[in-house]
Order: structure tokens, then C-alpha cells, then sequence
């Protein structure tokens, strides 16, 4: 290929500035011309591509969010989206793609995939619940935030030996929390992929106090319910400690990308470029080991492919992420 | 006075901590003996009294929150409660007690004031509504954080073209408002002590699209109003931006405090001890104008005095506190 | 005035940033053009102007360094100099300047200001050693960021008992150190202003580990003597103690701009421009009792000028910079 | 085993405190008793040794350093210190002990299994040069804190364009300047595992320059030299940009540790103790794509064990750490 180009689709993640850096450094190191296409799928539809040099991704590593912009797009969804988008891009003269997202970008790239234009995906979402990789980029970072707020409430909880209930983001995937009440000395972490049943929690909240622990704190994940109603759920169940609710909200967001993300954005923008230039599309990069991988986008279970479609052409996720319920277990013996 | 003590009371901030080491070592250095007080009036009352060493303040310095521990304790608004407090002061040897925290922490310190106890008030609360001071200790780490908090979201917003209200701390106090507002490039800050024309902020929210904004940030203080029925006022007023809220929340009240908390925590704590060390009480620490000063607790307003008791006892506060508007003009100038 | 410009000189300090945003906004509020010159003095005589909008300045208040960049221009100091300097800014229809700098910036906009062209000086450098301000742009950043890296040292040197020199930025004026030291919590510092002994150090330093200290820090000015210089010393003069020493280095010049300087250099570089408006040239702006001030750059002491000239043409600096000793006095009460 | 110990030994590494928590923590939901020992082995043969509650490990994750204090102490190296230290171990009742530290301290882990003493190794270190395990704990914070420096330098490199060489940690390996070096966008890595040529690095810099960039950033591993001497083989070489040396220094020891080095050090404490309560020990814990592992520490390379003695009794690394040179490529493309 002698002409790439890529975009940034879906809730923006910490860390995408520095895979778009990674990709059009990385391209052009190989002779390749890259283009930016704004706002993610709508920019493709729109044509809004303009070609980016070396010096246009200068000092962008270190800032959060996404220079290209970001945006949902639901028109791609449907075919005439998706012809007019690669129509566009192919008046660009452009042979290739990389996609940095999450799920709904990957459905995207799974489109360009079944119409036969090489897209490759790259996983940014700080939810870290795509499959095909240890690792999302912006993951490191939004539990960093998390952690540095919940060491902040820490500090205040223990002043007044108050009980609060942080929420934290993840909608399918207990990963942020887990990772970041782990992080922070939770006293309970509270997963969509794990029951819990009320009256425990408040029993581990009255055993900690027994104990002489000045603080407690429950780091819960949004797709559970909303922190106020599990605060309800507490005091209904018995809880009589001074109880009280942030939401940590958008913060997780934002913010400069940490070490781990940065080299992790910038590992992955170059493995999906080197991918297009021997050719290859329809694939996902992913961390696995420590070490660089792909696997189909589109395919059979047995091929490795992050989705399959079924006959009447409904998306079936292969192999759904799950967060590590070890880390749950671990939790539980060092918060006593 | 060869022994005192010192308290922390009311909502904590970053910073007490700071406070009492500087109070514990000044007094160490003084010739003097020191013992802390556990959990604010609360604990004085109760005789939850120890003495405190050099060492035993090691390494607060840098730490959140109050290692005494803080309460609301409404029962020392009754004289029974008072006079239990001070006899147990007495018990222990106490001749003046020093203490850190805010409104309500400076009634009870009037009230010993009334009763001949020895008493010095040390401004302790992220609000900066103490009357006495240019700043309280705590206010310019809860700026810090509540503007890393918007830096973050606005790298979020710029990503998505979002309008965010941003709920910051404050019920009667705009300051950390306009602080934060300012240090964060809001595009409008909304405060208590100054009204607002909900149309008005509906056009700037669109004046700055137009003119190729890739955001916009309102900071609310929370005494205006929740942040969620301000952006319903927005949305009732015309408003068609794709809007967020997030609520800052308790993260305000932790964290390690500033270099600029903690020095003047350290100038403010060792100040209060020579007033001590003089056989001077009742009187409130403050800076003005980079200099440390004090103010009587309870006077007349001509003395300079914090508060005043009307005939019938109630409390007047002589020169409530009041935001710095002119940040407000300035904002409105630098957010164009 | 109509049309004005900005320039940032000097060795740079964070906020300078924030100071132009100010800069650029005020003045178009005011209906004023304003123009950006590249690299200080050498990019005024080269004619490197260009003009600003309110856009150009977006999403840089929370950045380090100054985007207009700086540089040493020695070549202003004479005559032909500064008049092709004049000359430039007049052929662009330039009327006025702001000059973001220090001392050698300061003396720019002093021959600015002799040859009755209006220039306003705004001061921007990590040393806080500007006359006629009670802080500079940039201070309370460095000063944050030598806190933050002595805190950590202060956890190594904990773990290790080991006592550490840490040399800090400060030629002529000891600010950074003594807040620092304070806000780190640090057992001595060493500023220019102030003699020391080293066998009081020395003394000082063994007093500590007696006492129970799990470790002694040192901060030292640049100015007194190079941190390694100062460590052979303390062994010539008898100490014992596990002994290391660090260098802060350029570190303390980057970063992004605290809350406090980002709202001082909004203050300052607004107010620069209200001058300006005014027909008003030849002020240094500062704050003072936290109000925004102005005196004169060149004239007698008693006018309250910063500087005056001798009939030899010499530069007399009216009323030098001194950090606050009480400070001094102050840590060593509190190190105990 | 009823009795365990815990002691950290050599340079200290943030989240040597979160692996003690976890290993006390652990033990006592374990049903074990829990000694710490101060001072590495020198604690050991000296018998400073203590019973740690669950409480006594409270709110120490968020800390740098370790509380139960480290040190050097080459007398362990001999037999009688071997014997004794572990007869004052027996004195306790303690049946295994978990050392937390790095290469050294894996020594002594090692005479303590040829003793036929039950001895996991965990590793702190931030150099990240242990075998056996993909990172150590503290790596990830040492990494952020030099970038975090870096991207400090950055701001006031761009605004003089200016090169800097900054020397970080690593003496015999390379990672912490990669990773850091890759995570703030240096222009040049140069580590011990890899060839450099002065005369590229030389054009490497001008090519820089001539292409726009602002300011170049190398980051130097000390194990190579320092940095000072760098620079003047730059200059020797014909460097002449604006050339400046900066030593990150101790800085990266401390601070407080990172989310990814806090849930890393939980697991890995928690993982030693599930060794020994299996009765297992002389095995070193490590991560290995992502799952927790363990090697012997002391047998043949082909059982996986880190060290094997020659005859004649000397040390041998069966399979020294070598830093991923696949990153320093990355680097190369990127940096352009």
C-alpha cells in the first residue's frame, strides 16, 4: 500500500492521540502516505481526510483525548453508510485504514472488512471489555484517575470514618473496578460479572469498623446500578454507618495518557501499520503476552475472529471479554 | 502557657495535617508541651486527649485529610457542652487550645473565648469563606483538584464537541468557582454571589461553537443549584448542545495538599502557638496581604472582630466573606 | 491604542502560556488587534510578528513553556538594536508591547520605554525574584514540582536513612528553596540570603538521626554552591551519615502551570493590556496584596520605579529582591 | 507453616509497601501469623523482628518506599551470617520468610533455600532486571516518574530549542529509558543492550532540527555513561545545538506507586504467601503474560531456575534480563 489513513471512533480513551502519532509516524518510516479522517465514521461518509505529515503529530503524545475527533455514527450501520464512506476513500486514493476504537468501531472496520477494504482495528476504549487482547488503550489511565480520586476520598473518608460508595465506569466490564478498588485498598468491589448479595456487604462494612478501620470504601461499577441506589440498598439492608455517594463520572475520560498506555498506543498504531503494508486487512491488533498479535475481525470461532456473523446476519462476539475474578478474590483477602 | 492542645473540626481539608505538625513542633520549639485532641469538640468533651511528639507528626506533612480525626459536633453549641469541654481541658493541664477548622470549628472557639479559655482559630476548609484571611488552608489544593478534574474533561468534550456543567464545591462561596473556572479556561462560571441570566448562558454556550470552540465548560458552584437542574434551565432555555454533567463531588476534600497549603499551613499553625505562647486567646489566624494577622474572635465589628453576639445572643458574622467578582469579569473577558 | 503585541523573553517559566492566552483574549475583548512575536527581542528585530487570534490561543492556559518561545538576545542591550526593534513593530502598525519576562526582559522593555515606545512588563520567571510583585509566573509551578520531587526522594531516603542534598534553582534569591523546604517538609536550607554554618549542619543533621529521624534532607539555593560541593563539605566538616546528592535541574522550568499561576498570569497579562487601552507604557504589572499593581519600569526610587539609570548610563536596581527570612526561621522550628 | 516473615532488602522501589501489605494480609486470611523484619538480613541477624497485624499495614499502598526499611548488608554473603539469621528466624517460630527486593536480595533468598529454609523471592526493583518475570515491582512508577521529568523538559526544550540528554536509572539494563524514552517521545535511546554510533546520534539531532522539530530529547541509560560525558562526545562529534545535561537521579526511587504497580505488587505478595502455606518454598514469584508464576531459585536452567552454582561455588544467571531491543526499532520509526 502506498496511501493509508485513520480515524478515532466511539467514547474517546486516553491514549488515541499517541496510536494516531504511533500510525502516521510509523507509515510514513515506511514510505507510506496517511491521511486523518475526522470524527471518526461520519468524517469517512463526509470526507473530511486530510493527509497528515510527521510534524502534525508532534507533542500530541502526551495529551488525552483524540485530535481527529471522535463521534458515534449510527448511518454505518447501514450499507449505503458504508459504500459511500469506502467510495470516499478510495477518491482519496487511499488502500487502507486503521480503526482505533471501541466495540462499535470494530463493527465498523468489521463492514469495510466484508466489503473487502483492508481496515485494520486497534483497541481504545478505557473499558478494556474488547476481546482479542489483554490490554485496551486508555484502560492504564482511567483506572490511574480512579485510583488518584478514590485515594483522595480515602484521605477524607478516614477524617470522618465515613462509608462512601464510589461509582466508577463499566457498563459490561468490572475490569476499572477491580483494578482500581484493588489499586486503592477498597474494602468491597462490586462487578457486573460477579453476584454479591447486599447484607455481606454490609456486614464487611461493620466487621472493618469492628477492626478499627477508620474508612470504607465500595468501589462499584456503573453496569451494577447507579451508586445512589446502592447506597439505598445499604441502609435498607441494615447499614448505619455515615454513608455517602460520588460518582466519579467523566474525569475517567481524560487526562494525559500514563507510561503504559503511551507505549502501549504506540506499540499498537505501528503493528496495524506494518499489517497494511504487507497487505493485510481485517484484523485487530492485540496485546497477548506482552507481545504483539491479530486476529481476524470477521470469521469463524475456530479462525480466532472476534466476530462471526449468523445467517440472518446478526454479529456474534466469539470469545466476550470477561474482567479476572481472581483479582475479585484477591481483593477479599486484603481488604480485612 | 506551658501546655496546650489543638483540634481539628468540621469538614476537613488538605492541609490540617500540615497545620498541626507546624503547631505541634512551634510549641516543642516554644518550651511548650502539646496534646492533640481526637475528633474535634467531640473528642474534648469526651476527653479523647493525648500528648503529641515531634515525631508523631513525621511525614503528615505531605498527607490529606487530619490524622485527629474531624466530627460535627452540634451538642458544643450548648453550654453544657462547653463547660464539660473546658473542664476536661483543665483535667489534662491545658492552658489554650488551638483550633483548625471553619465556621462552625470557629463557634465553639468563640464560645471558650466567652467562657476565659484561651482559644485561637486557624482557618481550615477548601471553601475560603472564613471572614480574617485572604485564603483558608485547604482551597488552593481543592482548586487544583477540581481544575485537573475540568482539564480532564475538557480533553473528553474537545474530543466530542461537548458541553459539559461542571458542579464544583461551595455552597455560599463562589470562590473555588472562579478559581478553578479561570485556571481551567471555563467558558462560563456560575456562582452564588452573582446572578445569571440562563438565556444568556444558552447564547455563549452557542457563540462559542460558532466561533470553532471544540467545547464548552460551565463551572457551577453548587449553591446555585444542582448541576443536573441547571443543565434542564439549559436545555428548557434553548440550549441543543450535546450536553454532560458531572459532579465533582467529596475528591474536592482530599489529596495531598499544594506547596502553597502547606506552607501556609505550616505559617498559620506556628503562629497560632506564639499567640499562645503570649498568653493571647481568642483571636482568629489569618494572611493579609502575605503577612500573618489576627482578628478577635468576638468583639465589635470596629475591633475588627469575626463575630458579634446580639443582645439576645444570636450571632453576627461582622464581614461575611465574599468572592472576588472582578475573576468573574476577568473570566467573561479571557473565554471569548 | 488599536494594535498591540506580545512577546516572551528570557529563560521560561510555566504560565507564560497562560499570560499570552490573557494577553491575546483581553485584548480583543477591548477591540484591539493583537500581534505574536516569535522568540523575544531577536524575533522583534527580525520582524517574526504575527497576528493572534482568539482561537490561536485555545487549550494552551494548561501548558508548560511559551509557544511564542524564547531566547537571550544580547544584541538588545545596544542601541541599533532596539531602535530596528521599534522600527519593525512600527511597520507592522504596532503600538504598544507586553514583554513576558525577567530581569534581562525587564531591561528590554526599559530601552522600549526610553525611547518613549509603551511597553508593559509582565513578570514571567520560576526565581520570584522580580521587584515591585510579591510573586513572579511560574514560582508557585517550581516550587511545586521541587516539592513533588523531594517527596519522593523523602520516601527513598526514609527507606534507605540517608541524608540527601538536593540542589534547587535560586542564583541570586533563595524563594524556591525555602518553600520548598517547607512544603517538603525538608530539615535545613541553605539560600543565598542567609549565612550558614556547616558545623551547625553538621550538627543539625546528627541531631535528627538522634531524635528518631528515618532520614535528613538537605535544599540548597544553586546560588550558595553546587550540591556536590556542599556534600564534600558536610564530610570535611565530620558527617557521618549515608550521604547522597541530587540536582533538580531543568525539570523545575516545565510542567504544567499550577491553578495559582495559571490565575496570576491571567490576572497580570489581562491587566497588561487594561494599561495598554489606557495609553499607558513604561509599568511593570505585579500583585500585591493580591491586587494587581503597576509601577514604573524606569525612573527614581522614590516614583517606586524598578529601575533607574546612573549618568554613566549604569542600570541601578532600586529595590532588589529578597526572599522572606521568616521563612528561614520559621523551618528551622518546625524541623526539629 | 503457622509463622511467616516478610522483609524487603537493596534499593527501595515504590510498591515494596503494597507487597508487604498484601504478604500480611494474605497470611492472616490464610490463618498465619505474620513477622516483619527490619532492615533486610541485616534485621535478620541482628533479630529485629516484629508481628504485624492487619491494621498495621493500613492505608500504606498509596506509599512510596518501604516502612519496614531496607539496606545493604554484604555480611550475608558469608555462612555464619547465613546461620545466623536463620536461627533467629527458628527463635521466632518462623517456618518461611518472603524477601521482596532484587538481584542481591535473591542472593540471600538463595543461601537460605541452599539451608534448606523455605524463602519465596519477590521482585522489587525498578530497574526491572530480574528473571523469571515480564516486570518488577516499582518498574511502572519509575517509568512514569521519568516521564513525567521528560515531559517537564519538553516544555522548556520546545520554548529554546534546546537538546537535552537525560540520564535515568539503569545500570546493566536498559528499560526504564525505553519505556520512559518511547512514553515521552524522545528523538534518541540509548541503552547498554545496543551499539550506538555518536555520529548518528549527531545527525540525528540535526536532521531533527532541519525538519521543524522544536527541541531533541535523549534519553540515556547510565549504565552507558554518564550523562555529562555524552554530551561532550556530542560536542566532540560536531554537535552544535543549544546543548544541556540533566540527571533524573533519586527522584525515580520514590513517589507514590502507580495503579499497575500497586494491584502488581498485591499479587504477587498474596501469591508468595500461597506458596508457603503450601509448605513450598526457594522459588522466586513472577508475572508471565499476565498470570502469576514461580521458578526455582536455585537449581539447573533446564528446571527454569534463576541460578545455578558452578563447582567451585560461584554464582551463575541462567538467563540474564535483557531489555526488548525491539523497542529501541519501535523508537527509531517513531521519532522522526
Amino acid at each position: 500500500m502506498k496511501r493509508i489513513a485513520v480515524l478515532t471512533s466511539g467514547g474517546d480513551a486516553p491514549g488515541m492521540n499517541a496510536a494516531i502519532r504511533a500510525v502516521v509516524r510509523q507509515a510514513i518510516s515506511e514510505g507510506m502516505e496517511v491521511y486523518g479522517i475526522n470524527e471518526g465514521y461520519a468524517g469517512m461518509v463526509a470526507g473530511d481526510i486530510h493527509e497528515l505529515s510527521a510534524r502534525s503529530v508532534g507533542d500530541i503524545i502526551s495529551r488525552g483525548g483524540t485530535f481527529l475527533c471522535s463521534a458515534r455514527y449510527p448511518e454505518f450501520a447501514k450499507l449505503e453508510g458504508q459504500l459511500k464512506g469506502i467510495e470516499q476513500l478510495k477518491k482519496h486514493g487511499i488502500e487502507g485504514v486503521v480503526v482505533i476504537g471501541g466495540d462499535g468501531s470494530y463493527h465498523g472496520a468489521m463492514r469495510l472488512t466484508e466489503h473487502g477494504f483492508p481496515a485494520i482495528g486497534v483497541p481504545g476504549t478505557i473499558d478494556n471489555d474488547i476481546v482479542g487482547t489483554d490490554f485496551t488503550i486508555g484502560f492504564d489511565t482511567a483506572v490511574t484517575t480512579a485510583m488518584d480520586a478514590i485515594d483522595k476520598i480515602r484521605d477524607t473518608s478516614s477524617s470522618h470514618r465515613r462509608t462512601f460508595v464510589v461509582e466508577v465506569m463499566g457498563r459490561h466490564a468490572g475490569d476499572i473496578a477491580l483494578w482500581a478498588g484493588i489499586a486503592s485498598g477498597a474494602d468491597v468491589i462490586v462487578v457486573p460479572e460477579e453476584d454479591f448479595n447486599i447484607n455481606d456487604v454490609v456486614d464487611r462494612i461493620k466487621a472493618g469498623y469492628d477492626k478499627g478501620k477508620k474508612h470504607s470504601i465500595i468501589v462499584l461499577a456503573e453496569g451494577v446500578m447507579p451508586a445512589a441506589q446502592f447506597a439505598e440498598e445499604l441502609k435498607a439492608a441494615g447499614d448505619t454507618s455515615d454513608l455517602r455517594v460520588t460518582e466519579l463520572g467523566h474525569i475517567q475520560r481524560g487526562g494525559s495518557p500514563t507510561a503504559r498506555d503511551r507505549v502501549l498506543a504506540s506499540r499498537m498504531g505501528a503493528h496495524a501499520v506494518k499489517l497494511l503494508k504487507e497487505g493485510r486487512g481485517g484484523l485487530a491488533v492485540g496485546i497477548r503476552n506482552e507481545q504483539m498479535v491479530e486476529n481476524p475481525i470477521l470469521g469463524t470461532a475456530e479462525e480466532g475472529a472476534l466476530f462471526s456473523l449468523t445467517t440472518d446476519g446478526k454479529i456474534v462476539v466469539n470469545n466476550p471479554h470477561k474482567a479476572d475474578l481472581e483479582l475479585a478474590d484477591l481483593n477479599r483477602n486484603l481488604s480485612i
